[in-house]
Protein backbone atom coordinates (compact mmCIF):
# COMPACT_ATOMS: atom_id res chain seq x y z
CA UNK A 1 0.00 0.00 0.00
CA UNK A 2 0.96 3.61 -0.78
CA UNK A 3 2.29 4.74 2.67
CA UNK A 4 0.19 8.34 2.55
CA UNK A 5 -2.89 5.98 1.71
CA UNK A 6 -1.34 3.66 4.80
CA UNK A 7 -1.90 6.74 7.12
CA UNK A 8 -4.67 7.38 5.74
CA UNK A 9 -5.95 4.32 6.75
CA UNK A 10 -4.79 4.00 10.29
CA UNK A 11 -6.13 7.77 10.95
CA UNK A 12 -9.56 6.92 10.15
CA UNK A 13 -9.30 3.94 12.22
CA UNK A 14 -8.45 6.18 15.43
CA UNK A 15 -11.43 7.00 17.33
CA UNK A 16 -10.62 9.74 19.62
CA UNK A 17 -9.56 11.81 16.33
CA UNK A 18 -12.84 11.28 14.95
CA UNK A 19 -14.00 12.03 18.41
CA UNK A 20 -12.19 15.47 18.22
CA UNK A 21 -13.02 16.44 14.91
CA UNK A 22 -9.26 16.36 13.98
CA UNK A 23 -8.60 15.80 9.95
CA UNK A 24 -4.96 14.74 8.16
CA UNK A 25 -3.49 17.30 6.28
CA UNK A 26 -0.08 17.11 4.33
CA UNK A 27 1.95 13.58 4.01
CA UNK A 28 5.32 13.30 2.95
CA UNK A 29 8.79 11.20 4.09
CA UNK A 30 9.23 11.48 7.23
CA UNK A 31 6.24 14.40 7.61
CA UNK A 32 2.60 14.39 8.75
CA UNK A 33 0.34 16.87 9.65
CA UNK A 34 -2.92 16.93 11.30
CA UNK A 35 -5.28 20.27 12.15
CA UNK A 36 -8.07 20.58 14.42
CA UNK A 37 -10.80 23.13 14.58
CA UNK A 38 -11.74 24.85 17.75
CA UNK A 39 -14.68 24.77 19.71
CA UNK A 40 -16.08 24.70 22.59
CA UNK A 41 -15.89 20.19 22.78
CA UNK A 42 -12.18 20.82 22.81
CA UNK A 43 -11.83 23.12 25.91
CA UNK A 44 -10.21 23.62 29.17
CA UNK A 45 -12.06 25.68 31.91
CA UNK A 46 -10.91 28.88 30.68
CA UNK A 47 -11.98 28.56 26.81
CA UNK A 48 -8.63 28.11 25.33
CA UNK A 49 -7.66 24.75 23.38
CA UNK A 50 -6.83 21.70 26.30
CA UNK A 51 -3.23 20.41 26.23
CA UNK A 52 -4.82 17.59 26.16
CA UNK A 53 -6.69 18.02 22.99
CA UNK A 54 -2.81 19.88 21.23
CA UNK A 55 -1.36 16.61 22.66
CA UNK A 56 -3.63 14.35 20.77
CA UNK A 57 -2.77 15.76 17.46
CA UNK A 58 0.90 16.60 17.58
CA UNK A 59 1.74 12.85 19.31
CA UNK A 60 -0.54 11.50 16.22
CA UNK A 61 1.34 13.69 13.75
CA UNK A 62 4.68 12.88 14.86
CA UNK A 63 3.34 9.16 15.10
CA UNK A 64 2.42 8.81 12.02
CA UNK A 65 5.90 10.99 10.61
CA UNK A 66 7.40 8.07 12.25
CA UNK A 67 5.63 5.34 10.61
CA UNK A 68 5.61 6.64 7.32
CA UNK A 69 9.50 6.17 7.05
CA UNK A 70 9.02 2.21 8.52
CA UNK A 71 8.33 -1.14 6.50
CA UNK A 72 4.65 -2.01 5.83
CA UNK A 73 4.88 -4.81 8.48
CA UNK A 74 5.61 -2.35 11.30
CA UNK A 75 3.40 -0.82 13.70
CA UNK A 76 3.87 2.32 15.83
CA UNK A 77 3.33 3.03 19.75
CA UNK A 78 4.49 5.80 21.63
CA UNK A 79 6.60 5.02 24.56
CA UNK A 80 6.89 8.69 25.58
CA UNK A 81 6.68 12.38 24.89
CA UNK A 82 7.09 15.51 26.49
CA UNK A 83 4.98 19.14 25.29
CA UNK A 84 5.85 22.12 25.98
CA UNK A 85 2.83 24.78 25.85
CA UNK A 86 4.27 28.33 25.37
CA UNK A 87 1.14 30.10 24.09
CA UNK A 88 -2.47 29.85 24.59
CA UNK A 89 -4.44 28.59 21.30
CA UNK A 90 -6.76 31.39 19.70
CA UNK A 91 -7.65 31.24 16.08
CA UNK A 92 -9.73 29.22 14.27
CA UNK A 93 -7.84 26.31 13.97
CA UNK A 94 -4.38 24.57 15.05
CA UNK A 95 -2.23 22.34 13.47
CA UNK A 96 0.15 19.98 14.15
CA UNK A 97 3.17 19.22 12.16
CA UNK A 98 5.28 16.41 12.72
CA UNK A 99 8.72 15.73 11.92
CA UNK A 100 11.80 12.43 12.33
CA UNK A 101 14.24 13.85 14.30
CA UNK A 102 16.11 10.60 13.77
CA UNK A 103 14.69 6.87 12.35
CA UNK A 104 15.99 4.23 14.09
CA UNK A 105 15.55 0.51 14.10
CA UNK A 106 13.79 0.01 17.34
CA UNK A 107 13.52 3.75 18.46
CA UNK A 108 12.32 6.82 16.59
CA UNK A 109 13.09 10.54 17.68
CA UNK A 110 10.22 12.61 16.36
CA UNK A 111 8.91 16.04 16.65
CA UNK A 112 5.56 17.94 16.16
CA UNK A 113 4.98 21.71 16.49
CA UNK A 114 1.30 23.24 16.84
CA UNK A 115 0.31 26.18 15.52
CA UNK A 116 -2.56 28.48 15.70
CA UNK A 117 -4.13 29.67 12.23
CA UNK A 118 -5.53 33.31 12.60
CA UNK A 119 -5.85 35.05 9.44
CA UNK A 120 -3.73 33.14 7.88
CA UNK A 121 -1.13 33.48 10.26
CA UNK A 122 0.54 31.05 11.86
CA UNK A 123 1.68 31.35 15.49
CA UNK A 124 3.74 28.87 17.76
CA UNK A 125 1.85 27.47 20.48
CA UNK A 126 3.91 24.28 21.61
CA UNK A 127 6.49 21.55 20.70
CA UNK A 128 6.72 17.96 21.77
CA UNK A 129 9.32 15.59 21.18
CA UNK A 130 8.13 11.76 21.34
CA UNK A 131 10.12 8.57 21.26
CA UNK A 132 7.91 5.94 18.81
CA UNK A 133 8.63 2.13 19.31
CA UNK A 134 8.46 0.20 15.87
CA UNK A 135 6.56 -2.83 16.75
CA UNK A 136 6.96 -5.88 14.37
CA UNK A 137 5.43 -9.24 14.55
CA UNK A 138 2.36 -8.74 17.33
CA UNK A 139 -1.01 -9.58 16.08
CA UNK A 140 -3.30 -6.43 15.02
CA UNK A 141 -0.30 -3.91 15.17
CA UNK A 142 1.21 -3.02 11.31
CA UNK A 143 0.33 0.58 11.37
CA UNK B 1 -15.64 28.40 47.49
CA UNK B 2 -14.82 24.85 49.16
CA UNK B 3 -11.77 24.07 47.44
CA UNK B 4 -13.53 20.86 45.95
CA UNK B 5 -16.32 22.77 44.71
CA UNK B 6 -14.38 25.07 42.74
CA UNK B 7 -12.74 22.33 41.29
CA UNK B 8 -15.90 20.71 40.48
CA UNK B 9 -17.01 23.97 39.15
CA UNK B 10 -14.32 24.40 36.94
CA UNK B 11 -14.30 20.90 35.95
CA UNK B 12 -17.96 21.13 33.99
CA UNK B 13 -15.80 24.09 32.36
CA UNK B 14 -13.97 21.94 30.66
CA UNK B 15 -15.39 20.92 26.86
CA UNK B 16 -13.22 18.37 26.39
CA UNK B 17 -14.00 16.12 29.71
CA UNK B 18 -17.58 16.20 28.57
CA UNK B 19 -16.58 15.31 25.26
CA UNK B 20 -14.48 12.38 26.45
CA UNK B 21 -16.78 11.11 28.47
CA UNK B 22 -14.12 11.95 31.75
CA UNK B 23 -15.40 12.27 35.51
CA UNK B 24 -13.84 13.08 38.77
CA UNK B 25 -13.26 11.22 41.12
CA UNK B 26 -11.56 11.73 44.88
CA UNK B 27 -10.68 15.68 45.37
CA UNK B 28 -7.88 16.09 48.06
CA UNK B 29 -5.74 18.68 49.24
CA UNK B 30 -2.83 18.01 46.78
CA UNK B 31 -4.78 15.17 45.48
CA UNK B 32 -7.19 15.21 42.31
CA UNK B 33 -8.02 11.25 40.39
CA UNK B 34 -9.91 12.07 36.97
CA UNK B 35 -11.36 8.67 35.56
CA UNK B 36 -12.22 7.98 32.12
CA UNK B 37 -14.28 5.05 30.84
CA UNK B 38 -12.91 3.35 27.48
CA UNK B 39 -14.73 2.94 24.50
CA UNK B 40 -13.88 2.76 20.75
CA UNK B 41 -14.48 7.04 20.48
CA UNK B 42 -11.23 7.57 22.63
CA UNK B 43 -9.40 4.68 20.55
CA UNK B 44 -5.55 5.02 18.49
CA UNK B 45 -5.45 3.15 15.82
CA UNK B 46 -5.27 -0.49 17.28
CA UNK B 47 -7.43 -0.47 19.41
CA UNK B 48 -6.09 0.51 22.69
CA UNK B 49 -6.59 4.00 24.32
CA UNK B 50 -4.94 7.26 22.50
CA UNK B 51 -2.35 8.40 24.73
CA UNK B 52 -3.75 12.04 23.82
CA UNK B 53 -6.75 10.76 25.92
CA UNK B 54 -4.29 9.16 28.52
CA UNK B 55 -2.53 12.86 28.80
CA UNK B 56 -5.85 14.64 28.82
CA UNK B 57 -6.83 12.95 31.96
CA UNK B 58 -3.50 13.06 33.46
CA UNK B 59 -2.68 16.62 33.08
CA UNK B 60 -5.67 17.49 34.27
CA UNK B 61 -5.78 15.65 37.32
CA UNK B 62 -2.25 16.98 37.77
CA UNK B 63 -3.52 20.56 37.29
CA UNK B 64 -6.56 20.55 39.66
CA UNK B 65 -4.03 18.54 42.65
CA UNK B 66 -2.47 21.84 41.84
CA UNK B 67 -5.12 23.90 41.95
CA UNK B 68 -6.21 22.48 45.34
CA UNK B 69 -3.11 24.09 46.81
CA UNK B 70 -3.27 27.52 45.45
CA UNK B 71 -5.74 30.47 46.59
CA UNK B 72 -9.21 31.37 45.57
CA UNK B 73 -8.13 34.33 42.95
CA UNK B 74 -5.21 31.88 41.17
CA UNK B 75 -5.60 29.81 38.01
CA UNK B 76 -3.68 27.22 36.72
CA UNK B 77 -2.29 26.75 33.72
CA UNK B 78 0.15 23.42 32.56
CA UNK B 79 3.55 25.00 30.95
CA UNK B 80 4.57 21.62 30.08
CA UNK B 81 4.71 17.63 30.79
CA UNK B 82 6.15 14.96 29.74
CA UNK B 83 4.69 11.54 29.98
CA UNK B 84 5.65 7.76 29.61
CA UNK B 85 3.36 5.20 28.30
CA UNK B 86 4.37 1.88 29.78
CA UNK B 87 1.58 -0.62 28.80
CA UNK B 88 -1.37 -0.12 26.38
CA UNK B 89 -4.42 0.62 28.68
CA UNK B 90 -6.91 -2.91 28.91
CA UNK B 91 -10.03 -3.32 30.68
CA UNK B 92 -13.02 -1.15 31.64
CA UNK B 93 -11.98 2.58 32.29
CA UNK B 94 -8.77 4.36 33.25
CA UNK B 95 -7.91 6.72 36.42
CA UNK B 96 -5.17 9.43 36.55
CA UNK B 97 -4.43 9.65 40.26
CA UNK B 98 -3.14 13.36 40.28
CA UNK B 99 -0.86 14.71 43.13
CA UNK B 100 1.60 17.91 44.01
CA UNK B 101 5.10 16.76 44.45
CA UNK B 102 6.06 20.44 44.85
CA UNK B 103 4.37 23.33 45.24
CA UNK B 104 5.96 27.06 44.32
CA UNK B 105 4.99 30.59 44.28
CA UNK B 106 4.70 30.38 40.42
CA UNK B 107 5.72 27.08 39.40
CA UNK B 108 4.34 23.66 40.95
CA UNK B 109 5.30 20.13 40.04
CA UNK B 110 2.93 18.20 39.75
CA UNK B 111 2.43 14.28 38.95
CA UNK B 112 -0.29 11.70 37.74
CA UNK B 113 0.17 7.72 37.46
CA UNK B 114 -2.30 6.78 35.44
CA UNK B 115 -3.76 3.08 35.82
CA UNK B 116 -6.04 0.71 34.05
CA UNK B 117 -8.83 -1.49 35.75
CA UNK B 118 -9.78 -4.26 35.17
CA UNK B 119 -12.06 -6.56 37.73
CA UNK B 120 -11.01 -4.07 40.51
CA UNK B 121 -7.06 -4.89 39.72
CA UNK B 122 -5.29 -1.68 39.36
CA UNK B 123 -2.08 -1.55 36.60
CA UNK B 124 -0.10 1.26 35.88
CA UNK B 125 0.08 2.52 32.31
CA UNK B 126 1.50 5.98 32.19
CA UNK B 127 3.38 8.28 34.62
CA UNK B 128 2.71 12.05 34.00
CA UNK B 129 5.38 14.67 35.40
CA UNK B 130 3.71 18.70 34.58
CA UNK B 131 4.67 21.97 35.34
CA UNK B 132 1.81 23.72 36.52
CA UNK B 133 1.74 27.77 36.58
CA UNK B 134 -0.07 30.18 39.11
CA UNK B 135 -1.96 33.27 36.82
CA UNK B 136 -2.95 35.66 38.83
CA UNK B 137 -4.99 39.54 38.18
CA UNK B 138 -5.26 38.16 34.68
CA UNK B 139 -9.05 38.58 33.51
CA UNK B 140 -11.33 34.96 33.52
CA UNK B 141 -8.46 33.10 34.88
CA UNK B 142 -8.88 32.02 38.20
CA UNK B 143 -9.85 28.19 38.16
CA UNK C 1 28.85 -11.67 39.74
CA UNK C 2 26.66 -10.33 42.42
CA UNK C 3 24.12 -7.51 40.91
CA UNK C 4 26.02 -5.02 43.90
CA UNK C 5 29.66 -6.19 42.90
CA UNK C 6 28.51 -5.67 39.31
CA UNK C 7 27.36 -2.30 39.50
CA UNK C 8 30.08 -1.12 41.73
CA UNK C 9 32.49 -2.50 39.00
CA UNK C 10 30.44 -0.84 36.61
CA UNK C 11 30.58 2.66 38.58
CA UNK C 12 34.39 2.60 38.84
CA UNK C 13 34.22 2.40 34.92
CA UNK C 14 32.58 5.88 34.99
CA UNK C 15 35.01 8.59 33.92
CA UNK C 16 32.55 11.70 34.69
CA UNK C 17 31.26 9.79 38.40
CA UNK C 18 35.05 10.20 39.03
CA UNK C 19 35.37 13.66 38.21
CA UNK C 20 32.65 14.78 39.67
CA UNK C 21 33.74 12.84 42.90
CA UNK C 22 29.94 11.24 43.56
CA UNK C 23 29.92 7.69 45.12
CA UNK C 24 27.54 4.93 45.06
CA UNK C 25 25.27 4.43 48.26
CA UNK C 26 22.68 1.72 48.90
CA UNK C 27 22.07 -0.79 46.68
CA UNK C 28 19.13 -2.95 46.41
CA UNK C 29 17.09 -4.46 43.58
CA UNK C 30 15.64 -2.09 41.80
CA UNK C 31 17.12 0.99 43.79
CA UNK C 32 20.32 2.66 43.54
CA UNK C 33 21.56 5.49 45.65
CA UNK C 34 24.38 7.63 44.33
CA UNK C 35 25.90 10.63 46.43
CA UNK C 36 27.81 13.93 45.64
CA UNK C 37 29.39 16.06 48.07
CA UNK C 38 28.96 20.37 46.81
CA UNK C 39 32.03 22.12 45.81
CA UNK C 40 32.71 24.76 43.30
CA UNK C 41 34.15 22.11 41.25
CA UNK C 42 30.59 21.67 40.06
CA UNK C 43 29.09 24.96 40.20
CA UNK C 44 26.90 26.91 37.43
CA UNK C 45 27.40 30.27 37.76
CA UNK C 46 25.17 31.71 41.07
CA UNK C 47 26.93 29.17 42.85
CA UNK C 48 24.58 26.32 43.28
CA UNK C 49 25.03 22.84 42.12
CA UNK C 50 25.13 22.74 38.30
CA UNK C 51 21.62 21.26 36.67
CA UNK C 52 24.34 18.82 34.59
CA UNK C 53 26.01 17.43 37.71
CA UNK C 54 22.50 16.91 39.68
CA UNK C 55 21.50 15.31 36.17
CA UNK C 56 24.41 13.00 35.66
CA UNK C 57 23.71 11.58 39.11
CA UNK C 58 19.80 11.21 39.01
CA UNK C 59 20.65 9.21 35.95
CA UNK C 60 23.27 7.43 36.65
CA UNK C 61 21.56 6.15 39.66
CA UNK C 62 17.92 5.63 37.40
CA UNK C 63 20.25 3.64 35.00
CA UNK C 64 21.87 1.56 37.93
CA UNK C 65 18.41 0.55 39.26
CA UNK C 66 16.96 -0.36 35.65
CA UNK C 67 20.64 -2.48 35.59
CA UNK C 68 19.72 -4.43 39.11
CA UNK C 69 16.80 -6.10 37.12
CA UNK C 70 18.02 -6.93 34.11
CA UNK C 71 19.95 -10.35 32.90
CA UNK C 72 23.82 -10.47 33.81
CA UNK C 73 24.73 -10.29 29.87
CA UNK C 74 22.66 -6.90 29.58
CA UNK C 75 23.62 -3.38 29.07
CA UNK C 76 21.90 -0.48 29.86
CA UNK C 77 21.47 2.40 27.91
CA UNK C 78 19.59 5.81 28.40
CA UNK C 79 17.00 6.22 25.60
CA UNK C 80 15.92 9.81 27.43
CA UNK C 81 15.27 11.34 30.43
CA UNK C 82 13.10 14.58 32.02
CA UNK C 83 14.40 16.23 35.13
CA UNK C 84 12.47 18.95 36.92
CA UNK C 85 14.33 21.32 39.61
CA UNK C 86 12.17 22.42 42.27
CA UNK C 87 15.04 24.05 44.64
CA UNK C 88 18.66 25.15 44.61
CA UNK C 89 20.86 23.18 45.95
CA UNK C 90 22.48 24.09 49.25
CA UNK C 91 23.70 21.71 52.02
CA UNK C 92 26.76 19.25 52.41
CA UNK C 93 25.77 17.03 49.78
CA UNK C 94 23.30 15.74 47.63
CA UNK C 95 21.98 12.32 46.93
CA UNK C 96 20.11 10.94 44.21
CA UNK C 97 17.63 7.90 44.75
CA UNK C 98 17.14 6.30 42.11
CA UNK C 99 14.25 3.33 41.61
CA UNK C 100 12.19 1.10 39.02
CA UNK C 101 8.92 2.11 37.70
CA UNK C 102 8.18 -0.18 35.08
CA UNK C 103 10.37 -2.96 34.10
CA UNK C 104 10.12 -4.56 30.81
CA UNK C 105 12.50 -6.64 28.51
CA UNK C 106 13.65 -3.54 25.88
CA UNK C 107 12.21 -0.73 27.67
CA UNK C 108 12.93 0.00 31.57
CA UNK C 109 10.98 3.69 33.24
CA UNK C 110 12.63 4.64 36.16
CA UNK C 111 12.50 7.61 38.07
CA UNK C 112 15.40 9.56 40.57
CA UNK C 113 14.56 11.83 43.53
CA UNK C 114 17.53 14.09 44.45
CA UNK C 115 17.49 15.37 47.95
CA UNK C 116 19.94 17.94 49.05
CA UNK C 117 21.09 16.67 52.82
CA UNK C 118 21.76 19.37 55.51
CA UNK C 119 22.26 18.47 59.12
CA UNK C 120 20.94 15.33 58.41
CA UNK C 121 17.69 17.02 56.80
CA UNK C 122 16.97 16.30 53.09
CA UNK C 123 15.01 18.73 50.92
CA UNK C 124 13.62 17.49 47.40
CA UNK C 125 15.53 19.56 44.56
CA UNK C 126 15.02 17.20 41.73
CA UNK C 127 12.88 14.93 40.03
CA UNK C 128 14.06 13.05 37.17
CA UNK C 129 12.27 10.37 35.06
CA UNK C 130 14.32 8.15 32.30
CA UNK C 131 13.60 5.72 29.81
CA UNK C 132 16.11 3.07 29.75
CA UNK C 133 16.81 0.39 27.18
CA UNK C 134 18.36 -3.29 27.50
CA UNK C 135 21.23 -3.97 25.36
CA UNK C 136 22.09 -7.76 24.13
CA UNK C 137 24.49 -9.22 22.17
CA UNK C 138 26.80 -5.84 21.38
CA UNK C 139 30.50 -6.15 22.32
CA UNK C 140 31.69 -4.26 25.58
CA UNK C 141 28.20 -3.47 26.59
CA UNK C 142 26.77 -5.94 29.23
CA UNK C 143 27.00 -3.40 32.14
CA UNK D 1 28.04 45.25 29.84
CA UNK D 2 28.10 43.33 25.91
CA UNK D 3 25.37 40.67 25.96
CA UNK D 4 28.61 38.81 24.97
CA UNK D 5 30.80 39.75 27.19
CA UNK D 6 28.38 39.61 29.64
CA UNK D 7 27.83 35.74 29.02
CA UNK D 8 31.78 34.38 29.12
CA UNK D 9 32.01 36.46 32.15
CA UNK D 10 29.13 34.31 33.54
CA UNK D 11 30.58 30.94 31.92
CA UNK D 12 33.77 31.10 33.30
CA UNK D 13 31.93 31.11 37.18
CA UNK D 14 30.74 27.88 36.29
CA UNK D 15 32.84 25.17 38.17
CA UNK D 16 31.49 22.70 36.45
CA UNK D 17 32.30 23.96 33.09
CA UNK D 18 35.67 24.20 33.91
CA UNK D 19 35.53 20.58 35.59
CA UNK D 20 34.13 19.15 32.63
CA UNK D 21 37.15 21.06 30.00
CA UNK D 22 33.98 22.70 28.03
CA UNK D 23 34.33 26.15 26.27
CA UNK D 24 32.67 28.66 24.50
CA UNK D 25 31.62 28.78 20.89
CA UNK D 26 29.54 31.01 18.66
CA UNK D 27 27.50 33.78 20.37
CA UNK D 28 24.84 35.44 18.56
CA UNK D 29 21.25 37.23 19.68
CA UNK D 30 19.13 33.71 20.85
CA UNK D 31 22.19 30.98 20.02
CA UNK D 32 24.85 29.85 22.27
CA UNK D 33 26.91 26.97 21.11
CA UNK D 34 29.27 25.01 23.82
CA UNK D 35 31.77 22.36 23.08
CA UNK D 36 34.07 19.49 24.73
CA UNK D 37 36.11 17.56 23.89
CA UNK D 38 36.16 13.79 24.29
CA UNK D 39 38.03 12.01 27.29
CA UNK D 40 38.08 9.29 29.50
CA UNK D 41 37.20 12.03 31.89
CA UNK D 42 33.76 12.23 30.96
CA UNK D 43 32.50 8.76 29.72
CA UNK D 44 29.95 6.07 31.33
CA UNK D 45 31.02 2.72 31.75
CA UNK D 46 30.80 1.62 27.97
CA UNK D 47 33.38 4.60 27.51
CA UNK D 48 30.92 6.41 25.84
CA UNK D 49 30.55 10.04 26.34
CA UNK D 50 27.83 10.32 29.77
CA UNK D 51 24.33 11.10 29.34
CA UNK D 52 25.24 13.67 32.21
CA UNK D 53 28.10 15.53 30.30
CA UNK D 54 26.16 15.89 27.17
CA UNK D 55 23.15 17.39 29.28
CA UNK D 56 25.68 19.54 31.07
CA UNK D 57 26.94 21.50 27.94
CA UNK D 58 23.42 21.11 26.31
CA UNK D 59 21.38 22.67 29.04
CA UNK D 60 24.60 25.13 29.30
CA UNK D 61 24.18 26.05 25.87
CA UNK D 62 20.22 26.56 26.14
CA UNK D 63 20.40 28.49 29.05
CA UNK D 64 22.94 31.20 27.90
CA UNK D 65 20.50 31.49 24.28
CA UNK D 66 17.91 32.09 27.00
CA UNK D 67 19.78 34.28 28.52
CA UNK D 68 21.03 37.06 25.43
CA UNK D 69 17.86 37.61 24.98
CA UNK D 70 16.86 38.61 28.77
CA UNK D 71 17.49 42.28 30.06
CA UNK D 72 20.65 43.19 32.01
CA UNK D 73 19.53 42.76 35.60
CA UNK D 74 17.90 39.54 35.19
CA UNK D 75 19.25 35.92 36.07
CA UNK D 76 18.69 32.35 34.09
CA UNK D 77 17.65 29.45 35.41
CA UNK D 78 16.75 25.72 34.69
CA UNK D 79 13.26 24.69 36.19
CA UNK D 80 13.28 21.68 33.69
CA UNK D 81 14.73 20.05 30.50
CA UNK D 82 14.13 16.90 28.84
CA UNK D 83 17.04 15.13 26.69
CA UNK D 84 16.50 12.49 23.89
CA UNK D 85 19.78 10.67 23.21
CA UNK D 86 19.83 9.05 19.92
CA UNK D 87 23.49 7.99 19.64
CA UNK D 88 26.54 7.36 21.30
CA UNK D 89 28.82 10.22 20.98
CA UNK D 90 32.62 9.33 19.08
CA UNK D 91 35.05 11.09 17.73
CA UNK D 92 37.25 14.31 18.54
CA UNK D 93 34.54 16.25 20.34
CA UNK D 94 30.67 17.62 21.14
CA UNK D 95 29.08 20.53 20.25
CA UNK D 96 25.95 21.68 21.94
CA UNK D 97 23.79 24.42 19.53
CA UNK D 98 21.74 26.21 21.84
CA UNK D 99 19.01 28.12 20.43
CA UNK D 100 15.55 30.64 21.97
CA UNK D 101 12.12 28.87 20.10
CA UNK D 102 9.76 31.14 22.55
CA UNK D 103 11.27 33.98 24.52
CA UNK D 104 8.92 35.04 27.32
CA UNK D 105 8.71 37.51 30.24
CA UNK D 106 8.58 35.04 32.83
CA UNK D 107 9.63 31.62 30.74
CA UNK D 108 11.78 31.17 28.31
CA UNK D 109 11.42 27.58 25.99
CA UNK D 110 14.84 26.86 24.44
CA UNK D 111 15.93 24.10 22.73
CA UNK D 112 19.68 22.02 21.85
CA UNK D 113 20.89 19.81 19.54
CA UNK D 114 24.11 18.50 20.07
CA UNK D 115 26.69 17.00 17.50
CA UNK D 116 29.46 14.84 17.98
CA UNK D 117 32.32 16.31 15.28
CA UNK D 118 34.82 13.70 13.24
CA UNK D 119 36.56 14.59 10.58
CA UNK D 120 34.47 18.00 9.72
CA UNK D 121 31.52 15.83 9.69
CA UNK D 122 28.84 16.45 12.50
CA UNK D 123 26.19 14.22 13.84
CA UNK D 124 23.17 14.29 15.70
CA UNK D 125 23.50 12.35 18.90
CA UNK D 126 20.85 14.38 21.30
CA UNK D 127 18.03 17.10 21.42
CA UNK D 128 17.29 18.97 24.49
CA UNK D 129 14.50 21.20 25.28
CA UNK D 130 14.88 23.26 28.44
CA UNK D 131 12.52 25.70 30.15
CA UNK D 132 14.64 28.60 31.64
CA UNK D 133 13.29 31.12 33.94
CA UNK D 134 13.86 35.12 34.39
CA UNK D 135 14.79 35.87 37.93
CA UNK D 136 15.02 39.88 38.57
CA UNK D 137 15.10 41.23 41.98
CA UNK D 138 17.81 38.02 43.69
CA UNK D 139 20.56 38.92 45.07
CA UNK D 140 23.49 37.62 43.01
CA UNK D 141 21.62 36.27 40.46
CA UNK D 142 21.86 38.65 37.58
CA UNK D 143 23.17 36.25 34.47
Amino acid sequence: MDPAERIKASFSKQGLMGTLGATLGTIAPGRVDIELRLSPAISQQHGFVHAGAISAIADTAAGYAALSLMPADTGVLTTEFKINLVAPAAGERIIARGRVVKAGRTLTLAQAEVFAVSDGQEKLIALLTATMMSIKGRDGIND
